[in-house]
């Protein structure tokens, strides 16, 4: 068994991404080594990266996605695959950083999105370092990919204020 | 409408305290003003509150709740009950300080463990100010408090490496 387990976030509902978030402030809190690489999350918009920043955290992003009032897209643009090609890279960088744990953003999403490959995803789960705590979010994580995890949380929603009408919000949803 | 909405964050899976982490950092990153109160779980080891010392974070602990090894316990002492009102207490001065996030950390699981009743939790509900947001963490949420948010989501254990005898881990679990 690795040292390090493989825990997933998926699931339409909300908080997936904060609750990698929150990992990130345990981690730090016990002074772990932590990293992030974000896929298909570009755009400057984020503003828990602010404070990212301020702790210091180590984290790429990739991808040309914008904001829309609704939140998701799920057209790529050309330019997209590139970028998740060059985060794919990015994970092999990081596992040579000697991290406690990292985590792939949205990178659950890219198999349904044709970004990555199911292949792809499940050689990065395979070649994880032996300490490291690797943390996978986005929605629509293939079965073949939950059957390689130590920990699978399904964020299902039962009610989501997007459904009243509201908009995404600043500082609550990104 | 309230300008504010409740969320919810409920089910056994992992990822509802660390989901309110993350909003509490993606809020603060937003330069909004914050506050945690966290029901039933005193004890000094959970790390990510550090991170939230280093960050000026407005919280306040309430319980005698000690870890044990497996993580939950739904025996309480005495001392539990007095805490767990202190803690009510506390909301009504978080509510004079006009913050744009309250998150009321394991609030849901107190209706089950009878530190606090349903009518308590209703009542908070509906006296919250306009603007604020409300964050409700923690198993067993009752569905009349469910009825009452604009949010929620049920974090639902698909696996988790607590089951194959691993236990709690420091900067990973708290």
């Amino acid at each position: 068994m690795s040292l390090g387990q493989i825990q997933i976030y998926t699931g339409s509902g909300k908080g997936k991404t904060t609750a990698a978030l929150g990992l990130i402030i345990r981690a730090l809190g016990y002074k772990m080594k932590v990293g992030i690489i974000y896929f298909d999350k570009g755009g400057n918009f984020y503003n828990e990266r602010k404070i990212l920043d301020k702790l210091n955290v180590d984290y790429q992003v990739f991808g040309l996605r914008r904001m829309n009032k609704k939140g998701f897209r799920f057209k790529n643009k050309k330019g997209d695959f590139k970028e998740a090609q060059k985060g794919l890279k990015c994970i092999k960088k990081y596992y040579q950083k000697d991290l406690d744990l990292l985590i792939l953003d949205e990178i659950n999403t890219t198999s349904k999105t044709k970004l990555l490959k199911e292949k792809d995803i499940k050689e990065i789960i395979k070649k994880k370092p032996h300490k490291l705590e690797l943390i996978l979010t986005g929605r629509y994580c293939p079965d073949k990919i939950i059957a390689l995890a130590d920990l699978v949380t399904e964020m299902k929603e039962i009610k989501h204020y997007l459904n009243k009408g509201l908009n995404a919000r600043p500082g609550i949803d990104y």
